[in-house]
């Protein structure tokens, strides 16, 4: 595309560098930038430079903080259970859900040799320190991660690393979701969900 | 949703304010930054607010410019034919047909009696100079606005300006889109076409 100038072109070259923005909607947030008052572009081009400069990350969980040490030990939470997730935004869904009160632990990734990730690269070490810690009383570690090969590998690898310690270690139910239909599950979710089935549980209330 | 951070909160809200950005958008573009550089943050952000600060609109045809003096008057283009139009984007639409080689007029807008947009507050005193020049020879002007009531009392009201001057005034052609299939076309563009029908062309060739 022709653009009518060099500094549209230089903002629509910039803002399509961010996920989900192709180059058309690019150049329609350029054109509707040029419509708003100068205060609009400085205002977010101040949050963004500050949110990647500012940005912290929890000692402890290794979680977005807006300081080194968040909000993770406070004492409203369950510190006995410690789910362990990929990255930020799990944290932000199972939160959303308001069916879990114990603490989180970011692993900032998960173990996948093609892309040249090994355990040593994740935060799984400081995972261990965590439930090794006495004061802590982990009485469980839950592996909340994604039903992938790199998720599997992953909860495997921490699942054999926790083995010593003999707490409990679970992982978040994966089958049918709810509301589905099963003439449209895939095959695979399907076949899991039958080998792996559970009791069934009346509620009479 | 309750955000991590006060940081990550800050940058969704500035980001959504962009058309086409929603908080789950903003919310997945904040978390990807947060995996970049600072010179990434940076770049993007200096970009945006040159756009806004740096931007002139050519004092002449109105189009949005690097300076005042656009390459509107260059002499490759037809200077003897103005195309009129509301915005910027409508001649990176006309300018991507190849099909026109005259000069541009950005109006700025439309004639809205309902948000209190007047002719007063368009360009159209300047286009009304331009057809005046003599050296400038302006043989026609072509009204490509808008199929929508703003677009047609915006359109009548230019063409009544300039019908003392005697010059050629058009307007682009409605009608059924190309590849367009009638059994679909609205009512009221199918009704218009057989309306404004035109003689039939033959190409031999």
């Amino acid at each position: 595309m022709e653009y009518p100038t060099r500094l549209i072109e230089n903002a629509v070259n910039e803002i399509s560098k961010l996920p989900g923005i192709g180059k058309k909607s690019a150049l329609r947030i350029v054109l509707s930038i040029l419509k708003e008052n100068e205060e609009f572009t400085q205002s977010i081009a101040d949050a963004i430079v500050k949110l990647r400069q500012e940005t912290k990350y929890c000692r402890i969980c290794h979680m977005i903080s807006d300081t080194e040490d968040c909000t993770c030990m406070t004492p409203k939470r369950d510190t006995s259970i410690i789910c362990v997730v990929e990255d930020t935004p799990d944290i932000i869904a199972i939160r959303n859900t308001a069916q879990f009160n114990g603490m989180f632990h970011v692993l900032d990734g998960l173990i996948s040799p093609i892309d040249g990730i090994g355990p040593e690269n994740l935060n799984i070490d400081s995972l261990i320190r965590r439930v090794n810690i006495p004061e802590n009383q982990v009485k469980e570690v839950i592996l909340a991660l994604s039903s992938s090969m790199e998720g599997d590998t992953t909860a495997f690898y921490i699942a054999k690393k926790l083995k010593s310690f003999g707490i409990k270690v679970t992982t978040i139910a994966r089958g049918i979701p709810v509301g589905g239909e099963l003439e449209f599950t895939d095959e695979i979710t399907l076949g899991r969900s039958i080998v792996k089935r559970v009791n069934y549980e009346m509620n009479e209330d």
